[in-house]
């Protein structure tokens, strides 16, 4: 079997003016979800992605949704014997551009820029989020194709173009072309790498769940002289059950709520360590300097390895200008879990609810909201499945350290920027990954070449040019790693 | 020495339709302090209290303020030869009348009504609080003087027009005018009697203290993904603080807060346990059915003896519907003591910030806010006048049980009632009553005969009419009584 790769390699470096070029043109389309102004703009910027899949020889084609269109594209060997089908994912959707007035030059108009430290950076909205990144993947593919006339293996595209509006129509849409998406592997490209040198892997997401909880207490609004002594405030019942969610040590008390955490494995951890990770200028950005987390853990543990719960929002009584001397009918609380791989999500939100109940007076009532779960009908055709995918969300996402396609990307990595890749954590979730790996049983590695300086979702986005042609090798190699025999 | 009283009660009883058709006269006028739109019906409601006390005899005139006027009459012998000089303070303004809807007929066209239990209430707003109360002042003065041909004791009358509005050119008035105003003691018209065949005097009132404090944690909203582990969270901060400030046995845990408080007299806490209160019915009212207050006191003296430590507002992070998944960068509680005779106001102030100080962590900013005092500019004349009230109008009241005032006015009060005055506290404050015993240095006896189902402040205010009759009697005995050598 020839051994194209080197020659897909070449091809990039020698396509770069082009490439670009191809990526300048759809930073030119402003494909805002957020705003329905822009809904023309976000069907042309799916057409474009379809032209371009055509161009470089997929199958594509646009398939409509209630929202905005999603692009679907297949090319490669149908029969991969033995070789993995993958998925790349992105989106073509950007967030808006305000404040207009803080950006150097108009957001859609993208242009090249010197940064002390950074080299050229493409800037534009969407130059990384995530038009650059998934324009990585388009690289990479037309170099492929151009080279060796076919894919070495199965390869799928999916691009949303909802991802900034957290994606209201991918449930239904995934719950009816599961079978044509379901791949051996889907690859994420909305992350960030370690540093500009160094690539990374996201191997651990943290889940969530999350519940408001509302305390009644007397059934009006009391005046305190009148009231205050015998009548129950359910501000202080609220602030003495919230205040025993935690131990001194910042641990959390509910009853179950770090039962069968899986660990990162010890070379994980021994990884992170040598990262020598800024916890001093991470805190020092939002004005702190002490980590007020789990104690025993350090900064960057508590993030990729250790879950949380925190108070989101807090209201009771009167919330105007100066005093009001009453004793509030209600007050309530906003709580969110961050889990980690390992915690059952339905659990901890029955224990959760279970230790407030057990806490709060005899005359205080106690309700329990969830929005999201509300929003949901019985009625509706979809209801199980996006319950499904609502459950799933929840769970914390850890990657297999064993997996031969991991190891195979890592590989592809290590070769192109020529040091190991970061086994990273990320303390958030991506509500995608969860779908694809829980619900479509697809195996996920999150892989992106941005970086935390990028400045997405704000004035001035950018991507290094480096960020883009490398990206682009990187995602060569890979599929040359994934095509070679296991 | 002629004993006039038992003319003076015939008399009273023999005018009774005039003194209501008096008080209807003054019910018509809808004096409204809080609304602009009823700015000449206050100034028609002065000038009616003028001409009123003028027929009765009184040297009468109306005070401009830059507010509503004030009333100051002045009648009596004014050597009172080691009687007391008596100051009568009431206020001619009402509370708004709305719901309109919800009045049987128009709030201001007085009407007679039979209610089962009551009798015969009149119906109007401002029927009690206190256009009738002080208008049984009137009747028993003037009866008096019609009698007797003079007082038998110096009187001075105080009827001002904010009172609902939280009177505030009062405190400049009574800096400008307090040697007129000064006299040996002060009675309060506005206020109720234990029930309606039992006379009382309110003997303790409780203080206030209180603050707002702001914590603010991280510079700006954290994504608690990004940042959740080892972010501070002002509202953790500000649930642990507020949560120690009471302790198990619902006892306020702020150093020294305990500090001095008088308990009442034996015999007035003797007195209050056989007053039966109706704790069931208290609670039931607003929906509970547990006293929450502090272990080791009944209901009543929670409310009438012991200080509280009230959570009258929190707020903190995202206020909307659904969830929001941030650490907050703020949070913050409004907290109002309500204090005890013999508690040091200050000191309180000075604990309780002391207290949370030493509470929060390294990195958490403590900022403390008081509106009231922030209000209050160092260039104004009345500056160290008004801050002198409102330090003053933070403590406690409690009357001296050995006054010989008190006494006499028991005793009048059992005379006409049948029954001997019940010693009440109550819950809440007085303003004037501070100012007045504070700042004046007089002696005050808070005396009146409304009920608690006399719905001031709401639709279908009544006074019923054997308050009114009675009510003029008991002033006139108490007249008579402050006449005799002791």
């Amino acid at each position: 079997m020839t051994d194209y790769l080197p020659a897909v390699l070449d091809a990039i470096d020698h396509n770069r003016e082009a490439a670009l070029a191809r990526l300048f043109e759809v930073l030119r389309i402003p494909s805002v979800s957020t705003d329905p102004a822009y809904k023309e703009s976000c069907r042309a910027t799916a057409e474009w992605c379809v032209a371009t899949l055509r161009e470089i020889g997929f199958e594509a084609d646009l398939r409509e949704t209630s929202g905005n269109p999603i692009v679907v594209a297949h090319d490669g060997p149908a029969d991969g014997a033995g070789k993995p089908h993958i998925l790349f994912y992105g989106h073509y959707d950007v967030q808006p551009p305000d404040p207009l007035d803080l950006w150097t030059k108009p957001p859609f108009e993208p242009w090249l820029d010197l940064e002390p430290g950074n080299g050229d950076v493409i800037v534009a909205r969407g130059a990384e989020d995530s038009k650059g990144q998934f324009s990585t993947i388009l690289e990479a593919l037309r170099a492929w194709k151009q080279v060796a006339g076919e894919l070495p293996i199965r390869v799928t595209v999916l691009i949303e173009g909802e991802e900034e509006s957290d994606s209201p129509s991918l449930p239904e849409f995934l719950a009816r072309h599961g079978s044509e998406i379901t791949c051996d592997l889907a690859f994420i490209c909305d992350v960030v790498q370690w540093d500009k040198d160094t690539p990374a892997i996201t191997v651990r997401l943290r889940g969530i769940v999350g519940l408001e909880v509302v305390l009644t207490g007397p059934s009006r609004d009391l005046h305190s002289g009148q009231y205050g002594g015998p009548a129950l405030n359910p501000i202080r019942e609220l602030v003495n059950v919230l205040a025993d969610l935690h131990d001194a040590d910042g641990r959390v008390a509910i009853p179950g709520f770090y039962d069968g955490i899986e660990p990162p494995p010890p070379d994980q951890k021994k990884q992170w360590q040598a990262l020598d990770f800024d916890t001093d200028g991470f805190l020092g950005d939002v004005g702190l300097t002490v980590s007020a987390g789990e104690k025993g853990y350090s900064a960057l543990e508590q993030l990729w390895e250790r879950p949380t719960c925190e108070f989101n929002g807090i209201t009771g009584g009167y919330q105007g200008v100066g005093s009001k001397t009453i004793i509030p009918s209600r007050a309530s609380a906003k709580i969110t879990c961050r889990l980690v791989a390992g915690q059952n999500p339905e659990k901890i939100l029955d224990s959760l609810q279970s230790f407030i109940q057990s806490r709060v007076s005899h005359d205080c009532k106690v309700e329990f909201l969830d929005k999201g779960d509300a929003g949901l009908s019985s009625e509706d055709e979809v209801f199980s499945f996006e319950t499904r995918v609502k459950v799933a969300s929840r769970k914390a996402f850890s990657a297999d350290p064993q997996s031969p396609y991991l190891k195979a990307a890592a590989a592809a990595l290590e070769e192109e920027w020529g040091r190991p890749a970061v086994f990273m954590g990320s303390g958030g979730s991506i509500p995608i990954v969860s779908s694809l790996s829980r619900m479509l049983g697809m195996e996920c590695l999150p892989i992106g070449f941005g970086l935390d300086d990028d400045r997405i979702h704000s004035p001035n986005e950018k991507y290094n040019l480096k960020s883009f042609q490398k990206g682009a090798r990187s995602w060569a190699r890979i599929i040359g790693r994934l095509a070679r025999p296991a």
